[in-house]
């Protein structure tokens, strides 16, 4: 019997997250009036212990006990070798996965949500707001809420709401209220809906709404679930664990990969490898995989841009597909926004990281054959970074090379049925970005060009 | 921090199954002639191999490599100590879980659907039936044969098959057919649809469909996921693995509890333990708890009976409201059967074990609690073992007691959110089994009484 789970123990968690910006130079995030943002500028929408994590600089940053005593309710999570999908690519590639489909919402998005409640908490917030899309950052927010007390509101996409409706009921199981976004709650909202009465949302557009919401009001703060530097950091874990793991097994990837939308899975799982990259001369390939039709990293521009719809937040410099781009409505939620973390745009400027677009219809048939060899059904979003371990697979079986590949299942399709419906029924198409769409969205560009 | 989960290695898998029918004695299962049924003639539905293990009265059985090298894709499931729980009921008690919705199909059902398919492959067979109910039982076996290579029939019953349209999904996810029973395809199922066609369906109707569909082919057998003796025997892993758990923890249980439908999560978690009982003169309470409106532990009667409704099966000496009984919609399809296996109706009879009733109202309320505490948002079936602890806990309170209590969360509730909807709704209302229902199911019981 070949083993399959490479196990560690809650003793073994990590006890501090891995600050990538103490390797790396960024560009800092521009005001309304082109200068530099200062931390209390972010007070309105955040509270000011998270805002000195998303400008620290310090190598590494204590986990606190009360966030490791709820992380272990799932953590450590496995790191699993796919013996039975390399049996059926017949490869010599060696695959590996980080399963954080264990948590209780179904995904790795607890891994900050988790810290994100608790320093809320301790500053003495009592209510957050928040948008999701796929439902898999509003699950894990309401489940970290409900454990520290806060009241949450969850503005989610409208397109996913329609979708996803258990997604909803998960939330509101843990408490939280939802909103089908955008809403008539917000002006951001009403501005939208203007333009457009049967607007799908966006993942924009519904950041726009909390953050507005978040911003009128005193004991109210916002969370959001990627893109920024404390959330990237948060997921770091995933990465850690799996060198300890790979320790164990003997073995190390030559290969990482992860399914891009925002950056805080494809971080969590990369970032602690990168760091051999940056500080020790190695050169472990990692790359980003985003859906054809939202294709920021390989077709967008490096530029500031704004990282909601309406214009609320900060200038970040990033890759961009427009502040104002709606993605075409994919079922992986979670993957339909404009732009990219500012630090994983950096790394892909400096050409640390690789990034590959990839259709849906070639998602969902690797999802489904992952379902069929290891048993569990992938969120849409994660059967991005499976396409590219296919691809890879399939690459060292055609040079006959043993590669060891890694990639993050960031979370389950249980709540993704109907996508899985969508695909079975042949009623999915391939989205592929054109030039006007492209155009539309980087027409609002011209603001603020990265020097 | 405190330690939740206690972990052990794919090494530290049980390499044998306990077979309970060492350490009891049962009354045999009867011929329509009411004669003692032999080997031979369940052969058109069951493969010799299975038939052997089912009236195998050896203590301990191998598990094949085969087997094994498929169950530690998920197992060993961890044993979690339900901290959060324990600190929200403000208990004395320590409260323990095995986990068995960390596998792919979500339950613990997997634990027999492996080595079903298993043994069917090596005995040459192409093709199996089975039904399913709440769709755990479909869809763990629908993983099991399509790792193994065998095409899979499913006869969901129909209630669970229109309230639970994403299990369907799953199922079909990995490659089984689905048919929402009663069919027009078997004359079982016509016969039912005859007297009713707006039958909802039972699970002794859909057993009927599929043991005529096998029964009337050669290379087809049929599966059943719980009630037979082997079945049970399978899912003694779960407790197996819980004993070296508390080893580990420096703990051990005073009560061992799970819900009850056919018997099979209930002897999974138990007769390892009931073991030390039969053997060792220990005095373990292992209690089974059912749902009120389907009641034949605690309202139903000691006689042999059909384990499906029209009447293919062997007569069956066990607890039962009669095999025309139809249980009430209740959301927890699981547990909507008339009968209980023959072991665990013996166990009852010889007052070795405890049997309670529970109403879904109280069910879905402590699920609810359940998962704001502990995260997991459990199957409705699981509710009722919860209800059960809920209840051993607070007497523990009350008589400021410390005792160790130990339940089977036999599945995760990701594919019954409507169930969780009609709830929040306020829609759904107790079943209280009336004095008429159960006359109806009993008058067909006169056959055969057990002496």
């Amino acid at each position: 019997m070949e083993i399959r789970k490479v196990l560690l123990t809650e003793e073994e968690l990590p006890r501090q997250w891995y600050n990538l910006l103490a390797d790396i130079k960024l560009n800092p995030p521009l005001g309304p009036d082109g200068k530099p943002v200062t931390p209390d500028m972010l007070s309105p929408v955040f509270p000011m212990n998270l805002i000195e994590q998303e400008v620290s600089t310090q190598r590494w940053i204590d986990i606190p006990e009360e966030v490791l005593g709820v992380l272990n309710i799932w953590r450590p999570s496995p790191l699993v070798r796919a013996l039975s999908l390399e049996a059926y690519l017949d490869t010599p590639a060696r695959i590996y996965y980080k399963n954080e489909s264990v948590s209780p919402p179904g995904s790795h998005k607890p891994n900050t949500a988790v810290p994100q409640a608790y320093y809320n908490k301790v500053f003495g917030i009592k209510k957050i707001t928040t948008e999701t899309g796929a439902g898999q950052w509003g699950s894990a927010l309401s489940f970290a809420c409900q454990i520290f007390g806060i009241e949450l509101e969850v503005f989610m996409v409208r397109i996913s709401y329609e979708q996803k409706p258990y997604r909803k009921l998960m939330m509101n199981t843990w408490g939280a209220k939802v909103f089908s976004s955008p809403t008539d709650l917000t002006e951001s909202g009403r501005k939208v809906l203007a333009q457009d009465p049967n607007s799908p949302g966006s993942l924009g557009i519904a950041i726009s709404e909390a953050v507005e919401r978040a911003a009128t009001n005193d004991v109210t703060k916002y969370s959001l679930g990627s893109v920024l530097n404390h959330v990237l950091m948060h997921q770091t874990v995933i990465g850690q664990e799996a060198i300890k793991q790979f320790e164990k097994a003997g073995d190390f990837p030559d290969i990482v990969i992860g399914c891009f939308g925002g950056g805080s899975n494809f971080a969590g799982i990369s970032f602690p490898f990168l760091k051999y990259n940056l500080t020790e001369g190695k050169s472990i390939r990692c790359i980003a995989v985003e859906p054809a039709s939202c294709p920021k990293l390989t077709k967008g521009e490096f530029r500031y841009d704004f990282g909601d719809t309406v214009g609320l937040t900060p200038l970040l410099p990033m890759y961009t597909l427009g502040h104002t781009f709606i993605p075409a409505p994919i079922h992986a939620g979670g993957l339909r926004y404009h732009g990219a973390g500012t630090i994983v745009s950096q790394l892909l400027k400096d050409k640390l990281i690789e990034a590959v677009a990839i259709h849906q219809l070639e998602c969902f048939d690797v999802g489904v054959k992952f379902a069929k060899a290891e048993g569990i059904i992938p969120a849409p979003e994660s059967t991005h970074a499976i396409a590219q371990v296919f691809r890879e697979a399939n690459k060292a079986k055609e040079e006959g090379k043993s590669k060891t590949i890694l990639f993050n299942l960031s979370g389950h399709g249980h709540f993704d049925m109907s996508a899985y419906q969508d695909y079975f029924a042949g009623n999915l198409v391939d989205h592929e970005l054109t030039k006007d769409e492209l155009n539309a969205g980087l027409k609002e560009l011209n603001l603020h060009p990265v020097e």
